[in-house]
């Protein structure tokens, strides 16, 4: 981003052009990840340092991502006690050479959980003497300790909510404690747990946005691309451009949560574009996500770029083998919002395949494409939210058994007879009033609405006439078809280029499309079957019938489904 | 084996020189095993063939090994439902041109849980329908499908006991329903349910002597090498020698449950030979366990040797380089069950690292001496089951708190004021009394008895003088102290060779030996401490105090330990 920029005395000075936390990559041992599971293995360490940790230190660098977060942000108190510092430290040690610094995710409660305090409340004395010496050890440990990552009063997790305290107290706590020794905090503003009869779209903004001006100056927000969670498509988070006194960061995810898991070839950066190009308006026209993120906006000198992590231990690191270039894409868009996403497939095809322009133009049009393409066969026309539950694997827009309203698809979607979609106008839940008049006049007219963000905003009459010209049902099936056929596009243009490929990846990506065409077919028949029970219109000319029953998509279970 | 055997009619023709089972590896899927988790990827598959599955099957096979376990044993219904046959029959396609079948662990009670009966009892005609349905299922979809394994009544398992029948009707029905395929069923004898008050040495021997010329021809029943699981030394498993009509097979594990996870060194071969050439004397002298095995003593044409696969998805394999020599030396012992472990280490070391004299000779040694010194640090003398609890990480001997009084070191060490050991001759629970008299002859008195199996065998007083002249305590703490020994002098040995490695392996090698020098240090220091509160005497000269008190050991917990 812009390295000229001004360190506030409290913020690291994490690379030798300037004092940005640039890329951070949250490499979350999931359970059971998309590739694999963690690299990290906690047991062996601090005697056994595999040489993937090595290698993973010189590819971040390589892009230019110079901090890790080594935990899940669901984080537990033990990342905190001695003998996981001393496990810390050992990676801290491998990826200092290589410009890489480590933070940690905070869980609220150590305090209790790993100090046998009562409380955590953040202003208890004794809660931030304890954290206070818990930092002097983690420094005693690794003394470039980059500081937390938190997640707090959001899906379960404890936070300042609890005691009464505001997300600004918490942070403000931590990011004492770190300042004596220039650590920051990185604080989530993913949270949804406030009223169970709110827009969940509008959550986030309305805890944070009363809190601007009240972080210390070594706290930085971390907001998620879109309002929701990470879906294949959302419009850009209302935050950005409503905190004007915060450096915000942006989290983006490379791991393919609600995109496939690995098995999708899905090309990330021209999504990140998408929102990174958004304008909030905030000072008019020009006032970009971009220009948020990096701090030129509201001249910020403290700012960076994370995303969640798409690695695990398979041999390939990312399970696909093009999983590799939205890893790589987070590094360079980090040092550089502006870059083209054309420009940064071009370079990682050169770099991993060939450099042959046979290959290099058809596959570098296929990546490009491949964004457009999996919204199209998952969640077309401003769809979300209507994966399957607990697993995110696959379509099940009926499900409505979840604990939480806001955790089912029919929340999302509120298909009936009439239409479809979330009325987010003020006729509705109004969450458009939460972007700028000039922002918000892109969505909010039905009329005018682009398609991709129809379903976000309003609740559209089947029979509606979309900018094809064709009614919305009708529109849909084509989308979803359309999708379906871009994935054996994909395929063609594989079989094309194989030649300027060695046998095991060119099986492997073929193999790999061969699911994600499978995949694509399911999601088309199930959402349609399902969806025409409520619009009871017929399919359009040259849209298959769906090969099984909805009963038969209801049926299918996934026991063994990573998550 | 014996390739000229003749073939019972339902045995399968396993390979072109016979009609063996000869080694079957059992790559148990273990939630963590250690070294990384389990290379089948059940979600891509069938669609997404790892290269790994194909290097799996082409290592097996370049070593004899010829049949392969998918499933863990404490088995799921899935595995039989018909998604999971579809990815099984992809991997069956993979294995088949390598000469490698596929047998899944079967679990009992499938036909509740998967078919919605009532009833899994093996006698009723529902049950054994459903068995003879899901075979040709099975085999519609893998024609050489090889069979089952079955762990049933065992830790939890649901087996025919469930429903009064004995584990013979169990693996009869599974059998009738394999046998118009050739499958067979690998019954497993490894069983300690029945009497919560008797020996669990004594339990397999009880439940499956009498069942001796119940099983189907089809049938095999599969014996760990030693009574209790897998401890660092055992005396052989008195079941061999004592089931003349069954075919016994024998179940080595190569992962090192017991035996310091991945991160020890332990070259096993020698220890397997110590089993193979134990003589059970149920025919005379020279009726060896290996002639047991592979049919010879009672003409058995049919029979195998398996082993609990040490490998994971570690880019080495097993985790510990040299955790490759066992699963290499288990395909050569299979079809040579007399060859000299020797010969296996210089074959083994000079294909993976070098055929220089100066690097195998002195590696070779250290690899040979390397169980002797881990049973040292651990369980000398013929300690067992001392280990951490649940996890089996580390040394435990004060355990005191499983539900189930044999799941409890103290259980095992019988430790106190008095003496150590259990008394398993006539005054104790007299499992000598299940071998021959010959057999049991070598340990039956506390005089003759081999040190290395004194406490197996006999509660001994602190006092008494064993071969070497030593009270037992002085001993004991001489023999921990020599294994920690052992492994500075593996440390030693390896320091000394590393110019004819790879700088990688070398460095890997050198940081293990550094853990297991730590752990055999923490073993010595904590067993020592604990023992010595019976003891009351003092550690003898040469003996270092131990590093921390005996609470400090006691308080260790290992919350992210594999398993």
């Amino acid at each position: 981003m812009n390295p000229s920029g001004n360190c506030p005395s409290s913020a690291p000075p994490a690379s030798a052009t300037g004092c940005w936390i640039t890329g951070i990559i949250l490499t979350a041992p999931l359970k059971r990840g998309y590739a694999g599971f963690s690299i990290w293995d906690w047991h062996k360490l601090p005697g056994y340092i595999d040489q993937r940790y090595k290698d993973y230190a010189r590819a971040n660098a390589a892009i230019g991502i110079n901090g890790t977060v080594l935990n899940n942000v669901n984080a537990n108190a033990l990342s905190l006690s001695k003998a996981y510092l001393e496990k810390t430290a050992a990676l801290a040690n491998v990826f200092r050479p290589y410009g890489i610094r480590v933070y940690l995710s905070a869980r609220f409660s150590a305090p209790m959980e790993a100090g046998g305090l009562k409380t955590a409340d953040p202003l208890d004395p004794g809660v931030q003497q304890w954290w206070k010496d818990k930092l002097k050890e983690i420094y005693s440990y690794i003394p470039d300790f980059g500081g937390f990552l938190v997640k707090a009063n959001s899906e379960g997790q404890p936070g300042p909510q609890n005691y009464g305290r505001t997300h600004a107290d918490g942070a403000n706590m931590l990011a004492d404690a770190l300042a004596p020794y220039k650590g920051i905090v990185m604080w989530r503003a993913f949270v949804y747990d406030a009223k169970a009869d709110q827009d969940r779209f509008k959550q986030a903004y309305e805890e944070f946005k009363p809190l601007d001006g009240q972080f210390r100056e070594n706290v930085a927000v971390q907001v998620k691309n879109g309002p929701i969670d990470f879906q294949p498509r959302e419009p850009f988070h209302p935050l950005f451009g409503a905190m004007p006194q915060t450096p915000l960061m942006m989290e983006f995810q490379l791991t393919q949560e609600y995109l496939g898991f690995a098995t999708h070839l899905v090309y990330l950066p021209g999504f990140f574009r998408e929102v990174l190009d958004a304008d909030t308006y905030e000072k008019g026209r020009g006032s970009t996500v971009a220009k948020v993120i990096d701090g030129t906006l509201e001249g910020h000198a403290f700012s960076g770029m994370a995303g969640v992590a798409n690695i695990g231990n398979d041999r390939n690191w990312t399970g696909h083998p093009f999983g590799q270039a939205n890893w790589y894409a987070l590094g360079r868009m980090a040092w550089d919002p502006r870059l083209r996403s054309e420009k940064i497939a071009d370079e990682w095809l050169r770099q991993t395949f060939s450099n042959d322009p046979h290959f290099v133009n058809p596959v570098k049009k296929m990546m490009l494409a491949s964004h457009e393409t999996l919204v199209n066969y998952m969640t077309p026309l401003g769809l979300h939210h209507i994966m399957g539950y607990s697993h995110h694997y696959g379509p099940a827009p009926w499900y409505d058994k979840a604990p939480r309203a806001d955790w089912n698809p029919v929340y999302f979607h509120r298909a009936d007879r009439n239409g479809i979609g979330f009325d987010r106008t003020p006729s509705g839940s109004n969450a458009l009033g939460q972007y700028t008049p000039e922002a918000r006049r892109q969505w909010e007219n039905l009329r005018d609405c682009p398609d991709e963000f129809l379903l976000w905003f309003h609740h559209v009459p089947w029979t509606h006439t979309l900018h094809s010209g064709r009614t919305l049902w009708n529109e849909m099936c084509y989308r979803y078809q359309s999708g379906v056929q871009g994935v054996q596009q994909m395929l063609n243009t594989w079989d094309s280029v194989v030649r300027y490929v060695d046998e095991e990846r060119a099986e492997q990506v073929k193999m790999l499309l061969n699911i994600q065409l499978q995949e694509a077919s399911w999601w088309r028949d199930a959402c349609l079957s399902y969806f025409q029970t409520f619009s009871g219109m017929p399919l359009p000319p040259g849209i298959p019938a769906p090969a099984h029953t909805l009963e038969y998509y209801q049926s299918l279970t996934f026991p063994y489904a990573p998550h």
